[in-house]
């Protein structure tokens, strides 16, 4: 990658919003970077311009037939006003892989890392400094050519957006009730479930709209050959202590992988704890569960970080973990991981990178 | 739908492409159909408008978690000049499952069928007449509010846009061959197969791709569970004669239910052809092939009406059907089938609309 980022200032800045009215994904800032993919000419023309609507042909290929992968990373700012990314080699490494995944052309990481830095320095007055607020960072890649041919795009556009968003649980940490889904399912072993692609959510959204109306919070997902192995909970990977032991699903090619798993796995055996990835049936935890060593329950993801899971409803089993309260373990990884997102704990692992002084 | 169709017509019409030079989906007409919907509205505003780009938030929720729905098919001119449709009402039932696999709102079958005669009306002069050529169709549904939130858009955007097409086979019926797909999958019973979402493209074009280079023309697409019985073939449903006996997979939750499909089954029966849908076994089909019973193959679908199979290749085995040859029942429905769509051949099954007289 050879070219050189441009920025072109607004002259019009948008009004901030109140650090508590931020929500999820709802506000954006000033600006956003764009880059564009020509065959033949590869990545080209990365800039950082206003935040300002895109004008695409209605014929462009995302539109059709889905060609478009994302990301989902945080940038957070702690009281000494430092600025840092979680990992963020880690988003553009999955980037890359969801890319291929759907027939798109790969991103230079190490490009795509200092741009992202760059676009986080212009906006950096927009990160919220309230506890457990940030701002969210969208890359995101789809399909611009205008064809109806079954094929693969030839000219793509990428994008990166950044949102301010509230603290996930603005009133303490909150355990989520779940509901197994037992009818739809999210992904299966050579489909594209361990790729960040947009249409792997759109299929979600009808079970979770199902278990709403149920009254849980999240969909768990099993999977799809035998409706028996556990995979991920809504948007989340997930975890449970067991008997002073922690399970997590083995990656089997349908399960996201996810970043904030990983660090989750690297922290626990850090601590001595023991992490075993295995297939997980839905029938040895409900065991677990009545044999009263299903200790603890949670799912990991950007969104959240760390989120307590308090009940679940199983074939119209009702499973109570630890009296719908956050375990400890639960909230220890919760602390240690948000400290060290925020550059406020010593980062052992080499995870936390700061975009200023 | 109370809502009154209006009609804004372009004053600088393209110019239209030579009927030889026409491809498959890269030429747009000069106006297109649009309609909005807003959550408590519903939709509102049906429109044909100039074809033109559209302007959207790039945080628009189709870009991200890939809400968007479409339906393919087409309108003929014959000689006489008449335009005809072949069986819209199919088309706009299954948007309207599809719609609900991704918890869109339905749309309004009659109102749109209505829509689309009348944007084909105002576009008839860019129906090609040439033996084999027709206007494709292509209605779709994409997600519009900017929002990060994994949940079902409020807003939504209906679009018709119409490209001229030509000769699927300009020189005649030209058997494909088929890669037999053990790794990648398509879709899976509990998934979005049988839906016709964005999605489910994006996904298969790797195999695709994967079986040019090897040089196969089309995937034939197995089961997820057990990677062994028979789906469809690239975006095609798919048929095979054995022993005087047609066969064809049996609907199963993953495979898209063509139209060409239930057209092909009825016209079969109307001729006293005994048709089985089945679960059908790669394993039994090339039995069938070394017994020497297998007499013909063919994939069904809007884009190619009927597409003869002359090659497959499956697990290193090759098997050459018919001699690479269109087989006579084959030809057959190709010619009855497009027979009607012309208007040329009498509709005892009343499928084919008149768009004009
Ligand atoms: C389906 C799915 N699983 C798991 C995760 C967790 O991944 P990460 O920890 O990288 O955010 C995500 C993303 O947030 C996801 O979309
Ligand atoms: C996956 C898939 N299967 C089968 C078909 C055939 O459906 P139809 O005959 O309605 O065009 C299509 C659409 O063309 C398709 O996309």
């Amino acid at each position: 990658m050879e070219c050189q980022l441009t920025i072109a200032l607004t002259e019009q800045k948008k009004e901030k919003p109140a650090s508590d009215k931020l929500g999820f994904g709802v506000h954006f800032t000033d600006h956003m970077f764009v880059m564009d993919y020509t065959e033949g000419k590869g990545w080209h023309d990365p800039q950082i311009v206003p935040y300002s609507p895109l004008t695409i042909d209605p014929a462009a290929m995302v539109f059709h037939y889905g060609q478009a992968v994302f990301e989902g990373l945080k940038a957070y700012r702690n009281k000494a006003g430092e600025v840092r990314l979680f990992r963020p080699d880690q988003n553009f490494k999955r980037l890359n892989r969801s890319l291929a995944r759907l027939d798109m052309p790969a991103v230079d990481e190490a490009f795509m890392i200092e741009a992202l830095k760059k676009l986080v320095s212009v906006e950096k007055e927009w990160i919220p400094t309230e506890e457990g607020t940030s701002l969210y960072i969208r890359p995101f890649v789809i399909a611009t050519e205008p064809c109806f041919g079954v094929r693969a795009s030839h000219t793509y556009k990428l994008l990166i957006l950044l949102s301010p968003v509230g603290a996930y649980y603005a009133a303490g940490m909150k355990p989520v009730k779940i509901y197994v889904e037992n009818s739809y399912v999210r992904a299966v072993r050579g489909g594209t479930g361990n790729a960040k692609v947009a249409g792997n959510y759109a299929g979600s959204l009808k079970a979770q709209t199902e278990a709403h109306e149920k009254g849980y919070e999240q969909v768990l997902w099993l999977d799809a050959i035998e409706t028996k192995y556990i995979e991920e909970v809504g948007s989340m990977n997930v975890f449970f202590k067991v008997n002073g032991e922690v399970w997590t699903p083995v990656l089997n090619g349908s399960i996201l992988e996810g970043i904030t798993r990983d660090s989750t796995i690297q922290l626990l055996k850090s601590w001595g704890i023991p992490v075993v990835e295995k297939r997980i049936a839905m029938e040895d935890l409900f065991q677990a569960y009545n044999d009263g060593v299903l200790e603890e329950a949670f799912g990991t993801g950007t969104a959240a970080v760390i989120s307590p899971v308090g009940e679940m409803s199983w074939n119209g089993h009702k499973m109570v973990i630890n009296q719908s309260q956050t375990g400890e373990m639960t909230q220890k990884l919760y602390d240690t991981m948000t400290g060290i997102q925020y550059g406020v704990l010593e980062d052992k692992l080499g995870w936390s990178v700061k975009v200023t002084e």
